[in-house]
This record gives C-alpha cells, sequence and structure tokens, in this order.
C-alpha cells in the first residue's frame, strides 16, 4: 500500500505542532510528510541573518526540520543543536591565556540559532535552498521533507485599522512580519512584497500528488495566508486532487485579536475565494460556540470535527499527542 | 583479532595529512584511530571565536574530524560544510524586498568556517569539548576519534633569535600560534602559557592504550612539540608500552627555515629527553643526505625507513596514498 501523501502548509510554532501530531499519526498511518513553511521571517536571528546576507529567512525552515527530526539519541542530539542559540559571550574567559585585551569584543554569533547559521551555510554552499533543505533533513534523520513556499524571501505587509491605539480609525500600513504580528490593530488586508513571487516547485510538486492537504494552526496573517498569496501555490491548491484540512488555533494570537474562529475560516475563503475545504477539526472547549464555526465550515463546504486537542495544563498549546489521535480518523478515511 | 591502536599527534594540515594516509592503511589493516590535536591557535576565524568566546580554537580539531570523515555521500556533504567559509556578505540583496536599507551592515560571519560555529555551539550546547567532539565525529561517520591534547586552549611563545631581521643577534619572545608559525628568525625555545596545562584525560587513556604514536608531519614549533610539553600527556607518551613513529616533513615551514631535518629530530628529544623512538619515516628525494637523518634518528633509539610519500606534481605535499602504503608495512610489522 502506498502512504498517504500531506502536505502541511505553515511556519512557526503552528506549523511545528502540526508536524509533531503527524509523527504521532504514525505507525498508526503510513504517512509520507511534506512541510511547506513561510518565508517572510524578518525578526529574530533569521531578521539579522536575512538583513546582512541576505537569502531565505532559516528560523521557520529550521523550526519545521527539527519537528521531523528522527528519534534517535544522535538525530535528537542534532535537533538540539540545530535549536541552540549562541549565548552571550563570554569573552575568551579567565581561562584562556590569550584572553587579557579582548574581553569588551563584539558579539556578533549571541543569539543565532545554530541550525540558522547551519542552514545558511548549507544554501551558500549547495547552492539552492531545497537542496541545502534536504540536506540538513538527512543529517536531522528528519521523517519528511522541508520545502519553503518559495526560493525567494518575501514580505508581508498589512493594513491595518487602529494599529495607534489613539487613532481608532485610522488604516495605515504595517510592514513586516513581525510588526504585522504583534500589531495592535484589525487586519483589514494582507499582501505579499513582491505581490507575486513564484511559488516553490517542488512545493507545487507535493500539492499536486498529495491525498491531504492542512492548513494550520499558527499566526493566521503571517503562518497560514501567505500561502494563498503565492499565485502558483495557491493555483496547486485549488486543482490538486487532495482532501483539504483546516486545524483552527486554540486561542486568538496578537494579530487576530479582533478575529473569531469563523473569522479565520472566513480569510480563508477571502484571500482564495475557489477553495474547498472537506475537515475543520477544532478543539471542543477553545471552539465555544460550535454553530457559528460549523456555519463558517459549512461554507467553505467543510464539515467541523470537534476533539480535545490542547494540552491539560490550562495554556493554548495544541498537545501532539491528542492532536495526533484526532488526525488519525481524519487521515485514515476513505474518501 | 583487535584493531591496531593508532594515535597520531598533530595539528592542522600536517596531521590531516597524517590522517588521510592512515585511512589508506584500511581496509589493509584493521587501524582504531585516535587524533590528540593542539589548541593554541589563535589566528583566523579560530581565533576570532577564541578572542571573542572563548573555550578552545576549533579549526584544528574541525580539520581533524574532516580528514576522518566517512566516505558516504551525505557524510562527505556534511564535511564539505564543515569547511566551508561564510563568503562575505552580499546584504539582503535584490532579491529580498526588505533588503532596501541593510547594504552597509556588518558582516560578522564572513570568513568564519561553519565547523567551527558547529563545534563551538556543541560545546556550548554539551558543556564539554570532549563530548561535542564525539557528537560531530557521529554527524561525520568519522572512522576514528578526535580529541583536544588539552580542555584548556593554550598559548604558544616562543624565545627567537633575529625576528627583526635587521637585528639578526637579538633574542626576543614571539608570542601566539601564528607569530611564531610566521616567524623569520631562529626558535631558541618553546613555551606553552599556562606552562602545564591538564593534559585530556580521553588522550592520556588512548595513549596508554595504543600500539602506535605517530607524531608529525606538521609544523614542527606549533603542532608537534607542543604536544610534548603538556606534561600529563608527555608522561603518557613516555611510558606508554606503544611503539613510536616520526613522519617528517618534506620542506622546512618557515618557523623552522633554520632546521634541517636532523634537527627535526634532535628537538623532540631536547623537549622530551625521556622520549624513545622506533621509526622514522622520511620522504626518499626530500630527505637529501639520509646518513645525518639516519644518525639523528639513531639517536632517539629509531631506525629511518624512507619511502616516495610525496605527491607527484612536485609541491611540498604528502600524497596520502603513498603515506599510507609506507605506513602499512610499518603498523603491521610485528614487534
Amino acid at each position: 500500500m502506498t502512504p498517504t501523501r500531506v502536505v502541511a502548509f505553515g511556519g512557526g510554532h503552528g506549523l511545528s505542532a502540526s508536524l509533531r501530531a503527524l509523527r504521532h499519526c504514525v505507525p498508526g498511518l503510513d504517512l509520507d510528510i511534506t512541510a511547506v513553511v513561510t518565508v517572510g521571517d524578518d525578526g529574530g536571528s533569521s531578521g539579522r541573518l536575512r538583513a546582512e546576507r541576505g537569502g531565505l529567512p532559516p528560523g521557520d525552515l529550521r523550526q519545521a526540520l527539527v519537528a521531523l527530526a528522527g528519534d534517535h539519541p544522535a538525530t535528537r542530539r542534532s535537533a538540539a543543536l540545530f535549536q541552540h542559540r549562541f549565548a552571550a559571550a563570554a569573552g575568551g574567559g579567565a581561562a584562556d591565556p590569550l584572553a587579557g585585551g579582548s574581553g569588551g569584543a563584539a558579539d556578533p554569533l549571541a543569539g543565532h540559532a545554530v541550525g540558522n547559521l547551519l542552514l545558511h551555510g548549507l544554501t551558500e554552499l549547495l547552492g539552492d535552498p531545497v537542496v541545502a533543505l534536504d540536506h540538513a533533513g538527512a543529517m536531522l534523520g528528519a521523517v519528511g521533507r522541508v520545502l519553503p513556499m518559495s526560493r525567494q524571501p518575501v514580505g508581508i505587509e498589512a493594513r491595518v485599522r487602529g494599529a495607534d491605539p489613539e487613532r481608532p480609525d485610522e488604516v495605515r500600513t504595517v510592514r513586516g512580519q513581525h510588526q504585522v504580528a504583534v500589531t495592535s490593530g484589525t487586519v483589514e488586508s494582507l499582501r505579499l512584497t513582491p505581490a507575486a513571487p513564484a511559488a516553490c516547485a517542488e512545493a507545487v510538486t507535493a500539492v499536486g500528488a498529495a491525498d491531504w492537504l492542512i492548513f494550520g494552526p499558527g499566526s493566521w496573517y503571517t503562518s497560514v495566508l501567505p500561502h494563498l498569496l503565492v499565485p502558483g501555490l495557491a493555483d496547486a491548491i485549488v486543482s490538486s486532487p487532495a482532501r483539504r484540512l483546516v486545524t483552527l488555533n486554540l486561542v486568538a494570537e496578537k494579530e487576530t485579536s479582533g478575529l473569531s474562529l469563523p473569522d479565520h475560516l472566513d480569510t480563508l475563503g477571502r484571500y482564495l475565494p475557489e477553495l474547498k475545504v472537506d475537515m475543520v477539526l477544532a478543539d471542543s472547549k477553545a471552539v465555544g460556540d460550535p454553530v457559528a464555526v460549523e456555519r463558517a465550515a459549512e461554507s467553505l463546504g467543510a464539515r467541523l470535527v470537534l476533539a480535545p486537542v490542547a494540552v491539560t495544563d490550562g495554556t493554548p498549546r495544541h498537545d501532539p499527542a491528542a492532536l495526533g489521535a484526532a488526525l488519525v480518523p481524519v487521515l485514515g478515511a476513505d474518501r
């Protein structure tokens, strides 16, 4: 029997949760997992690398790789290395006989994730981010493939109402993924710069060959919707014979503080009107009034599935085992 | 049959040549290879890391790991990643919509070898350089183990006569491995700072359990002799039941421009008078007058073996295959 081919879209923590959940479906299901990752990050270590050296922001790609890293102790340790952030420099330190005059030296590595530097170096060495990601996946014994949504880094811009709390009715442009993610206003529209980046060809191929496409959880405007704004990817998503699942968030992110769960679903149809969805998965408690969510799901053609998928300590995080358990009957169902 | 346990001492290119030659002895011989590496580097990427962040200079350790990297295409590619040096930054570049204002940003990564950053990060993550080196070796599928001569970085200082060409008789102190390596004067004495660093315990154990200890080729003052100046390592070398081989250089390095091949052997006895050597291996052509070298070898208790071990293009480099072929009868000989 051929494995069930699953493509998961996202970026950052939400995508990691989705990928970890998919791992929990194995070996109950035989899955072939591909992650397609946004490339709009401009904050932190990724933002510094991108601004100083160019290339794709590696942080979200790294997170997806680590979420798929193999279970062998050696690959787990390599995954920990990818995630490790260089500490603030201690200087040469008392142990070094040569350290005398350099205590005040600059600290250019502090805060960089080792895996970000490694992905950047691999891309420089091999000349292509997809080849680099495939090799990094091999280094981590990854149980799936990680692809960027585009080989070009993109900018994310939003028209936001009330970004300035003192001018609640003013609409202004907020630029940059980080700024959009933390804005306190209401996002009225979203766009990428360039407006129509080329889709990663391998991602388009994976979407075309998939049995399931999974959107979310994640920061809606900066990790989920950007995929729908890449024309080649949007076309592939609409025309793929795959079934489509949306996993809803547990709580509104800051950027979506004005957005209810039904609104989350509505935005999908707004940015990609041709999108049809088969299933919407939401947490039984977090969903609140299921009727409104059910109605929004139905307007995309989807059935709402409720399951307990949050961690039990009360923090708004998906539990990979619980989310995986909820995914098994969905992904394993016959057409 | 148990493998023949070989410990190779050195640093930098000479040690890499020795390790690559040892790999060429396999599978004709069943070898268990350990490299013991100097930790005095203060130049380039290693020097910057050491000055800015402390810890062992990783460059020579990285070179030894790469020399032992496995033959699988994936581990060869990882080895290429370890060796890759970050290019000078191109800035965000025209392809990045966010790169506008950052063209003149600093370029803190340029020139760093990816493997140096990876070893530094691994040591920071795992808390110990030996554990870090063992993991890096696993990442590279290494066919042997790489150990530092000490867990402490050291300084290298030399008293040099005529370091200033205009004052040929003046003796002055030259500080730092890089400065000692490039000095144009005659090294009169060598010392480490601190003068008696603690030996790496795992290196001491490997020396005690070895069948063969191999010294050189390499920069004599900065890669070969420093091992003899670490008291715990010198004791282990002298008291080990192993046989001892010295592989002589093909030409004098700049630092040893005043040092003939017999002088190279004499310095070993000068810095470690109890040292007995079993074999001295020299290139048939480069040796010049074999009688003087033979006499110097005999004064250490050693027999001189001549073999064609240089590359055939005339450059003064050891050919790993030829050096390996010369080592097989030496290492394979019964006591």
